[in-house]
């Protein structure tokens, strides 16, 4: 709700197994499961042997995969599945995944979460060789390095890590063949990707919900820079890439992405958020009556801020569950009236109270700024806002749509300003310090780029601003 | 989630006035924000002078009223608008509301929150003079009854206070001619009804909560048993029907049915689930480590409980909140993962944790008993089962679609038997005692009959299940 | 298409039988044939014993039974549909047939082709005593009246021949109780109505092209004021209006609305558009080189006259078939261009020839002018625009919207400024004296009030314009 | 009706230019005129300076470009537009063109009609390089032709030319980069391609039919092997190809796939199609009464064959025009009751006649099966069919979905057996000698390969069946 930060996508794959399993009724679930981290489209593609089915389409999970398009899947022994997050355009729908390509040696899927760096330059390698692009996505340019690979390899295994050698960037790939399902982390590690199995089957997942929604039974997570395949049943390891860099999780995933039932790389993200809440209030304290969330992903730092600080956590904003992409924005001098549309204040848990407000994070200010007044209109005395992630300065590289640095709120002003435009009688901020210490084992190796500017790959892009469409 | 229980529906309406207003768009938003009390299908009648347009169908506010269908009403200077809840059957769309019917003089669109006790003697009485009836629905009956009077009285308002002799049971209606809006509710009031102020316009809304959405001031509710008209910019009253009656406020209007932002005759929704909570802690205490409350409505209750019992409030289960009628079910013999799609379990949470888990009330029992099977499989220690909502042991008369007895789990099995059948370790439920309490002034005129077979009317009906269709 | 008339609807009706048949699919197929006579909405009420299933909208055949739509209506023993002519506006959905209605003796489903002409006094008289209506249209009326009967009779048959003393118009009925089907033609048999068998079925149907299309055998017409039934397999008959009024078919049934296909009172609807085209021929002969028909309803009268004159028959003019009620029209400006994508000149037929061009009739002749400079741009040296039907010039008030006499050409120039006004070299009308005359054999009893002011029944109505909505 | 061949596409492109022109309406008024070369999808690519915006789905014009698409497509300078033939399957939606691709070089669109014998061997080749596919279908083969060329090439039009050694087939083409538009037919001109004028715009359409809608005016034709280009409002025309093979039209082209209104190299194919049938007379003369066609494509030929003959023409099979994609299917065994529902037989025109009926071509047979006995059931004396089509005995590699011989009815059997397996009297194929004497200008170039064998490039196909999916 305050962030309105947008990632890159979810995964999810079905390896060949014998336990007879409705793969597409299992990838529908799995993409519900992960449906939270993109909602523009989504598709799967499932193999039957030689060839390989392929339905996507824009909307969400509900609309692209109603009754009758489930029926038209030919059920499978192995699928590869995608969410992919919104914009909006005409010609989006080529960019929604899985990619289906044909190659010299065969058919490849592919499914991709995250962002390169390098992608500019690599493609413009391949049209200098006569390469045409059919989409704008680097998952394209992927592909192709792959297949460049694949040409020369044995197996598929083997071109994907020799394209690691190329790509640059973030990304949790899965590739499907006739015959095989291959899931590969870059060597920092930026997204998740979780490992399940369900009987003689393999799960891979971007999060582990999605393993719990279809009754897998969580392994481990793959590891930066593993390549992980399903051959024949067994699960094989490429560990080539390992441990060459410095672990790099986006620190956002647990912040904001993820469902709070999930656990990445070995921390659940439900006591990431609450320590995030319990170290806001240790850094940024106040007298209060009440400490309220803005739902959804600021209520689990609100319950963590409470308890650490004594005051009591309520209910005190209440979100329409039915605004859905469909929902009709009130006309421009209406606008200010969205928010209340979307959000309501309770009365009867801030009226006459000091509130203290978490919210997931403060990017331009202005859903937070809706928000302090519809609280204030509802008879709240004092307002200290507080925000469970750092001040965003930095653009992100890896995946996730932070705008650039002009949009960004905290870069452009001070806490005094930011305190005066938001209408609040105090504001905190989290500090990149503790943001390192969410997991509850210690400090672990996270990205914090868009709050530090401690860019994990030093980027070559020379535009501020990194989305192209 | 627990429950299921359903109601009908949700009303809406806007009255003339000389503040420009874009009619349309406001019941739009108004019934966006009274969703949650039906969600089959919904309808707007906008009157511009001597003509009413209606639009209504089957389904969600966002699918009945996409870009298309919005632009096809013509904009007016009053409406009424009616959400209403969900049912399946091919021949339904003509009991969505409102209704717009033709009489002797004039035009007439009706909608209705509520359920009759006598509407089959009435339509039997209706019939024998040879009238017909296009729908099942008592609304029809009410359409009726006030058209039988409207021949003989000077005005719609004066109709509807007659017809309110003839007709029994639980009602709040909204009816527009061409030149007022009127707004009525049942001498007991049995459902609630509320009127705000928009500049020199009046509204109407089942609940404050799309007062507040659409940007009105709430002024008071609709009495039991009186008729509010507005008639060139004035609100009139009449109270011929008033205080004769003891009031009979549904309880679960407070407990399951409006949301926490409402306020109900002056009861605000939200403490009185704090309450609810609360009298639960003190009537069925317990040992444990966590608190944590069924999504969406179970979670307040739990809040109270946090709080009076000093166990602190987790979140110890997540929705998808992405699940919507489009969802496909799984398949018989899978249908034991029906909650886990739906639902999860935090593991970090409830591992290892004795577990208060409150619910909002427990019907059939058949969900409880899943959650509770999650929480088990996420490592839960103990699970003490609360319910927020006294054991149902009686049919509802009155618009809620609580079963016939036999169906009730409580109505059939002893608290021992249903601990072992819930593999609970402990069970409460609320007593009907504390159920009256449920204000924060003490004891209120509230409708228990559902749980203390203590009908506020006599019921005529000899069926033990109410519904038609 | 160059009249653009409509008439309200085609009836489509399957009795109770021992002989096995998919009563659902049998109505879908029957409505597919009657398509012509209705566009706007459809619907079907399935009866299987006591109970009635009604399913109905909006949109085409094909639009509202989609497979979805159709896989919900269970099937049943005995069926009545109804396809209905498309106005617009939104809240028609309502108007949408078949009625099914719920009185004191039972159900009944009613599906009425036609028009009444004292709608009003009846509506007037059952709202003085209390009644009200959903729907606007007449058909609801009769509804009313023969429930008005059926309360004092004791079968629907006998209700519906006492109802036919109230009702005063054009009118052919279907009725469905949950064991009959009742068929009725009005005494002057304005409307078609025809019977046929399959198996041990009876068949209504509004033209006999649907009985080919579900493998019926045609048995006879309905004959004008008798009242059909199919009680227990047995068909009987009621004669009481029988032969009381002089037969009053529309003529325009055979000019226009019906499928070439169909034969209407043992008139083959082709034969009587050949003979139209011949008596042109010898109304107003021209020398020319070539004859061409406006399609799809003015091609047969071309073939007819070609035949009569010798001139020979061509392809001039063709149609976009894919032009539905979707196509988005030319802006205003490009209005011009309309009748350009819907229907295209054929150069190859007309340059440089003497054109004779037959249209099925010109009513407010816009399209007519179009077509002409259609031809003009392709060559065509001369055009000799000739109407199979004679001159409008009085409103219908038995179900075909044609228009107020004010917006007539006919009515309003004199034949010299209509040929200017067209830009045609001649222009001949059939007579109304020839238009008796279309049947094989002879002259037979048409109702032609649109042409000659003769209207069979005297109108009470004192609106020019009839529809009401 | 008779065929059910299918033809892969229809081109349309609109160029820059100054006269101001809604492009986007343009588009789809000329796709409406297009849509009967192809259901299957259709989409369009418009360009605006740099950049170019992609529409395209599943469906018909009418589904695809509906108001709210219609709405989304900015208007630009110039663009492409394609209607492609009806297959079905879930992964399709890939291969609806438009093509818009990424090269080093920029961006280019492409549209395609016609099919390609070695794009095996060249993706065969691009694969050895590297190259991945997203599609199946040989139009993404053509674009990475000239897009291998574009990189060494100056211009566009020249890469195109190049490109034009290398790929053997069928092919029309339309090509737009962001300021030209280029189209190109190959050497042998098997596809038509015609060019329009619209003020200072030229206006390419695979049929004349389409500058008609628009209110262009034709030009001329793309000659077989040119390279038309409009850049900078100058047609310019590059012949290195032209002259070098013997002209090929698809004589189908003129019998079957193009609407009767349209001119395909200066045959107006509503003549051809006269002249087909008068052919068929002289060949095949018989006594009889009337002379019928099966709609929509086999009446033209019919009045050939009456005016030849002297026999009348009349309207003996009326076509259901409400049938489309949606349509459902009767079930297996009623299967026979298909060809009713679309057809349905006049029984005026036949009954107790002598009919000769002809058919645009009898491939498989089934059909005509059908038609003859509903003939017979309406009363035919005797039934002589005549086919305006040689015999099918060879497959089709150049765009036509001929199926392989084993399937064509004429290369399995003697003409006696086809009479009796088509219960008609006698029967008639038109000469492959006459079918190259369609034109009014005596002998022309045309491809009669599926009813000679003789095959104007040499097929280097293994398989008999040509297409993939």
């Amino acid at each position: 709700m305050g962030a309105n930060l947008h990632e890159e996508c979810g995964l999810f794959a079905v390896s060949n197994g014998k336990f007879p399993l409705d793969i597409v009724t299992t990838c529908y679930y799995g993409l519900y499961a992960l449906q939270h981290r993109g909602q523009e489209g989504c598709g799967m593609a499932v193999t039957h042997g030689e060839n390989i089915s392929l339905y996507r389409d824009l909307g969400l999970v509900s609309q692209v995969f109603d009754k009758e398009a489930l029926s038209k899947i030919p059920n499978g022994s192995a699928a590869i599945a995608h969410a992919r997050y919104g914009t909006t355009g005409v010609n989006n729908r080529l960019n929604v995944q899985p990619l289906v390509i044909n190659h010299k040696k065969g058919k490849m899927a592919l499914a991709h979460n995250g962002n390169l760096i390098n992608d500019f330059e690599l493609r413009d390698q391949f049209e200098s060789e006569g390469s045409i692009f059919q989409t704008t996505s680097d998952s394209e340019v992927i592909a192709y390095t792959i297949t460049k690979y694949r040409l020369k390899t044995k197996t598929i295994e083997e071109a994907i890590v020799q394209a690691m050698d190329d790509i640059k960037g973030a990304y949790s790939i899965c590739v499907m063949s006739h015959n095989k399902i291959i899931a590969a982390r870059d060597p920092r590690g930026f997204r998740p990707l979780s490992i399940g199995t369900l009987e003689d089957r393999f799960i891979f997942a971007s999060e582990t919900c999605a393993l719990d929604t279809v009754g897998a039974t969580f392994l481990r997570d793959v590891e930066p820079g593993e390549v992980v395949s399903v051959v024949d049943g067994v699960l094989k390891s490429d560990k080539t890439h390992c441990n060459k860099e410095k672990k790099s999780l986006c620190v956002f995933e647990l912040l904001y992405f993820s469902r709070p039932d999930s656990i990445i790389d070995n921390i659940p993200v439900l006591n990431a958020r609450l320590r995030a809440g319990s170290f806001l209030a240790l850094e940024h304290p106040v007298q209060a009556d009440v400490v309220i969330g803005v739902p959804d992903s600021g209520i689990t730092a609100a319950i963590g801020y409470s308890r650490q600080s004594g005051i009591p956590y309520g209910v005190g904003l209440i979100k329409n569950k039915y605004i859905g992409r469909t929902f009709i924005q009130p006309q421009q001098g209406q606008r200010d009236t969205a928010v209340r549309i979307k959000l309501n204040a309770i009365r009867a848990t801030v009226e006459g109270k000091r509130v203290v407000l978490i919210d997931d994070s403060i990017v331009r200010g202005t859903t937070s700024k809706r928000i302090v007044q519809l609280l204030r209109e509802a008879g709240a005395k004092e307002i200290h806002l507080r925000s469970s992630a750092p001040k965003f300065l930095y653009p992100c590289f890896f995946g996730t749509d932070i705008d650039s640095s002009e949009n960004l709120l905290a870069y452009n002003y001070s806490d005094d300003q930011m305190k005066e435009m938001l209408h609040v009688d105090s504001l905190g901020f989290l500090s990149v310090d503790n943001v390192t210490k969410l997991s509850d084992k210690g400090i672990e190796g996270f990205c914090t780029a868009c709050f530090s500017g401690d860019y994990p790959i030093k980027n070559t892009k020379t535009k501020d601003k990194f989305r192209l469409e």
